[in-house]
């Protein structure tokens, strides 16, 4: 399986400012979000992206991506009509051709060289069908993310079949459905928004937007859910590890992330410490006031 | 002396994706830097803000400012003439007043319960003239400030009579006329981008920008070394830091220091003990494999 397109959503009405947010990536570089996660996908082979993205943000954000914005086509989602509506909105930029799909909030390192777009496109490419990257969760985190049941595929380590997809489970939901034999108890795979998904995923998206009353969300989940039904579709557990950008100090934490796995590591310990003693001086004056 | 106007500098060509970058304040609330600065001036009483921008930056820079937008007006510096010539854009909104000037690219966290824009709006009202906030600062940290040379001003522990204004000095230059008597061997007092100012500055940039040559680059420091000849100028220590955000990783230490000093301190330390376990983790099964 040659995978060549890749769709990254970016149309979340409250966070039109993320993709423009900018980090130190792990080689030093400083580039916008929207840049790095272009770029983890052209690292990976992929030729041609297209960003979703809420009406009017396709100036700015094609600034931001500077040398990588000939790679990109931007769709508008011109009504918030759900995250799975935003990926159907890319239906015809796929065509027939199975694709990478990224969310625009996360980045992921890797714990390995072969950063973590690479090991899914390669799980892809190796098993010939859609896989979804997951991370073994605590149940706690269930409200945040979709997850997956099912059991391993023989002979693997990392690979599994996906029998179910349930979106933000309780955890009663999640105890009878997605408890994966060998898992760490308490502990759920949930996805890390990084997967190879096949174009049968448009069509059921569609199915979706035809059917659901017109002010309905489109998830993702239940799409993927109907999918692993109908064809082989895996979870590879990531070499690596997903960080949320779209919470409070989410942007912080992934900066710090990435800068303890680059080639910054000890200038940015360094600086840590220095902080955290000047800031321990402060308080320490103040308690002293 | 009252001052209720701002003026806030953020045209810098490779710096216009900065105010744009959002920051968690100490009391919890996500804002973009623009805000926090904005946000900042109007808290210590300032009324209206002039913030003067790349053309074609306005509409991004208004909606980052959310509800603080219509306290600001936005004048473009339309050739990229220099930091002088970006605060002379700002004449006419100023008019004959005094007037707060803040940089767009430092953060400012008080030690004390009265913020850093405070103390230095409550120096300029106290002592009737115009004030720059200092920091003391390694000598080796001169080549990236403006810093200044004076003298302690009788029955003060925090404010200077400035008699030279040098930007960037070398060591030497430094050492010949910025000594202060008092300071902490090979430590200068160093701008940190936030002044009251008096608009004969205003004036003596426009000479500047009358006689110097159309493309040669106008500098604040040198008006403020004659404004310190003309007229009674004072600067004052700070009791905060200043953080700039436009270093590599400025943004995540400045976000780092504002967590360390906010409601949020306990949450924010704990996540980063995790993060670094988790990252030490990584790193200990790079090194076994």
């Amino acid at each position: 399986m040659r995978v060549t397109r890749a769709v990254i959503t970016a149309a979340g009405e409250k966070q039109r400012h993320l993709p423009l947010q900018t980090l130190v990536d792990r080689d030093g570089q400083t580039r916008a979000l929207l840049a790095l996660l272009v770029g983890s996908a052209v690292e990976a082979g992929i030729e041609e992206v297209c960003v979703v993205v809420c009406p009017g943000d396709q100036a700015a954000y094609a600034r931001a991506l500077n040398d990588l914005a000939g790679r990109v086509t931007f769709v508008e989602q011109a009504h918030p009509r759900g995250y799975g509506d935003a990926v159907l909105r890319a239906a015809s930029f796929v065509g027939q051709a199975p694709f990478l799909h990224l969310i625009g909030d996360h980045i992921f390192i890797s714990a390995s060289d072969t950063t973590c777009v690479q090991q899914v496109m390669g799980a892809a490419s190796a098993q010939e069908c859609a896989v979804s990257a997951v991370v073994a969760t605590r149940e706690s985190m269930l409200p945040r993310f979709g997850a997956i049941g099912g059991r391993r595929l023989a002979g693997t380590s990392d690979l599994f079949e996906i029998e179910r997809v349930l979106e933000k489970p309780t955890p009663t939901e999640a105890e009878q459905s997605l408890v994966v034999p060998g898992l760490r108890a308490g502990h759920y795979l949930c996805f890390s928004g990084l997967h190879v998904l096949t174009p049968a995923v448009m069509d059921l998206l569609a199915r979706d937007a035809a059917t659901l009353p017109a002010d309905a969300t489109i998830e993702l989940s239940p799409a993927l859910d109907r999918l692993a039904r109908q064809e082989r579709y895996l979870a590879l557990e990531m070499d690596g590890l997903r960080y949320a950008v779209d919470t409070r100090y989410g942007l912080m934490m992934a900066q710090l992330a990435l800068a303890l796995s680059g080639c910054d590591r000890a200038e940015v310990l360094a600086e840590i410490c220095t902080l955290l003693a000047e800031r321990e001086l402060i308080r320490s004056a103040e308690r002293a006031s």
